[in-house]
């Protein structure tokens, strides 16, 4: 694993919430880098995405990311806000960082203030960490539901000379559009200027994470940062962007496809590639009636082919198309043609792709030049267990 | 029971798909009644829904109802079409009713054919059957996952001289704005215009079956029916619509209600009650995002009073409002308010409530004069079960 040059990662146990296991997270770049965040459209945003969001619309650097599990620091309000601060000044005071400098995101239960004792206790410790932790240990450290965490690198030469990426995630249920709750961090050792690297980011992260859902919800706290130190000595121009915009996109979906198949009780991911459709708009408006149709979901989930219900959800989604134009195949095997069933057997046909994690669901609407792709999970048993019973 | 005078009902087993259960309901009125019908606004409308709409355009009046459980007929083409045309001339043959006043429905899995030679050899037996079964054999033969049968009765003074009301219905999954998988027949003996009678019906299934959701798919079959036939001699006026009108909605209230209770699975009743709203739409935008989020209903089910899901779901549902002007109150107590948790012990206070079927959830957006209700399934095992193996 080639963990980008000039970061140092911290992960100890806070007590914030969980007992028995490390709940915060520091990462400090020995250099400034250019920053870049993406945050949750969600109309009540949590105090760290407040912050973040203001810090990074002021000053497009930062030098440290701080990840706290198990209180979500949303829906708190001046005294959440004023919480949130304090963590960066403990934080940074700790860690000879300027709290202005350190981006914050929550993850945990909504509504919670944080403890502040816990905190004051927890910022030395985490400082002294610093250099001791990897990044693997970061990427466990900020888990909530995930069974497993995420972390993908990957090294991409630019004029000749490597850089490396690294992107850690965690996520599993409220995976939506508009990004949900889901926390990601994303790093590199390359020098980009800040506006670069901001559309870059934006670009990846509309291509992978905006792309993905489990449950349609999304939450007060989702968050992406990314940081470019420079570190490599590697300046990103407008000569190799794009091999640059390659890697930091495919990074993101790695990441991506790991949230939907750690979807909260997941056993498949749903590839749902919507081609003929009158615009993108409508091909997404269609994907994601599909992919968020508990009736699909459960269907995928029992290993059904019931390819009834996805073209009910289509007929019900608004985007434009005739019904007898629309051509459903599923793992390559045509279902539904000229606005009925084909003949063919599928049941027998596809029940061994259906045992599979991924199925692709290929749907020609018929109607224009529009695409999209979006992955999503299944609706399982799982998913009822986790979140009848969360909070406790 | 006081069924309305001048129908007939039949109700026999035709094994169109289930074996040892009655599968195929009929209803026949001695006069020519009024005829009213709303059905889905999915694209992908079936075969019956498709006959019924267009005959119920060209003239409001009918004498028959035809409902078969098993085989939706839909998405099945020209075939299709040609099948359900055909089962109105072999029933309306054998019951001595013309095919064109008999208006169709069909409930159960998509994209399958009618058996024809089975409707052939039902024809003459449910004939046979009618006066025979009641209004509640007809309300259990058109069940599918339905775990108890709808009928609902009453009786309405016009003039000082009774009438009767009686709705039979289906439903469990699939019930959604615009009405999902969802089948109705609304009858009266009184005697009303066909324009008068379309437009109450109307009013009345705005105010209900298209105020009820359990999982937000919508299927390709949805229809409900009204006949008013006039045998009791008693005829509404403008005079006494309002009457009638208000007998209208509170029968189809009550159907809609058992429509969620016995969703797919549900253990719980949710009244999504909006209000403040910068208008009606956007209220029944906040309505609809809160009870369809897999997360709020899986908290229902696990009796958590988890606002902080709702607020989220409030958040990125697009309706306006400023998030500190929100007020969320569950069963009469205050959650929420000024952007964050209220001061009260709500976990205790709710304790006892949350066990009950029935949970009121009052959201105030500060925004307006807008309101909606909505009523509201909770996700649980039970549905998954049902989904994951519902062909098999």
């Amino acid at each position: 694993m080639s963990t980008p040059k000039g970061y140092r990662f911290a992960a100890i146990e806070a007590n914030l919430k969980y007992a028995g296991r490390r709940d915060l997270a520091l990462l400090v770049s020995d250099l400034p880098a250019a920053a870049a965040g993406v945050f949750t459209t969600n109309k009540f945003q949590a105090a760290p995405v407040v912050m973040a969001s203001s810090m990074l619309q002021n000053r497009p650097f930062a030098r440290a990311v701080l990840i706290n599990a198990g209180s979500a620091n949303a829906c708190t309000g001046e005294q959440g806000l004023a919480n949130c601060r304090r963590t960066l000044e403990l934080v940074g005071d700790a860690a000879g960082v300027a709290p202005e400098d350190i981006l914050p995101a929550s993850t945990g239960v909504i509504g919670m203030q944080f403890d502040m004792a816990k905190w004051e206790a927890a910022a030395a410790p985490l400082a002294a960490d610093l250099g001791s932790s990897t990044a693997e240990d970061f990427a466990r450290t900020i888990m909530t539901t995930d069974s497993f965490h995420k972390l993908v690198t990957r090294t991409v030469e630019i004029d000749g000379a490597p850089v490396s990426l690294l992107a850690v995630a965690k996520g599993a249920g409220m995976i939506c559009p508009n990004m949900a709750t889901m926390l990601a961090m994303f790093i590199t050792d390359a020098a980009i200027d800040p506006a670069m690297w901001q559309s870059m980011f934006r670009e990846g992260v509309d291509a992978s994470f905006n792309r993905v859902t489990v449950d349609g919800d999304t939450s007060t706290n989702d968050t992406v940062f990314g940081l470019a130190n420079g570190a490599s000595g590697v300046t990103v121009t407008e000569a190799t962007r794009s091999v640059m915009q390659e890697a930091v996109t495919a990074v993101m979906r790695e990441i991506a496809y790991m949230l939907v198949q750690d979807g909260e009780g997941a056993t498949k991911v749903i590839h749902i590639n919507v081609t003929g459709a009158h615009s993108n708009a409508d091909a997404e408006l269609a994907a994601r009636t599909v992919g968020h149709s508990p009736l699909v979901k459960t269907a995928m989930y029992g290993r059904d082919a019931n390819w009834g219900r996805i073209v009910a959800a289509l007929g019900r989604s608004g985007a434009a198309f005739d019904a007898d134009d629309v051509v459903v195949t599923m793992c390559g095997v045509e279902l539904f043609r000229n606005g009925q069933p084909t003949d063919a057997d599928f049941d027998t046909l596809l029940e061994p792709y259906l045992k599979e994690r991924d199925i692709v669901l290929d749907i020609e609407l018929g109607h224009g030049k529009g695409s999209y792709t979006l992955l999503a999970s299944d609706l399982t048993h799982g998913y009822i267990d986790i979140n009848a019973d969360y909070r406790s």
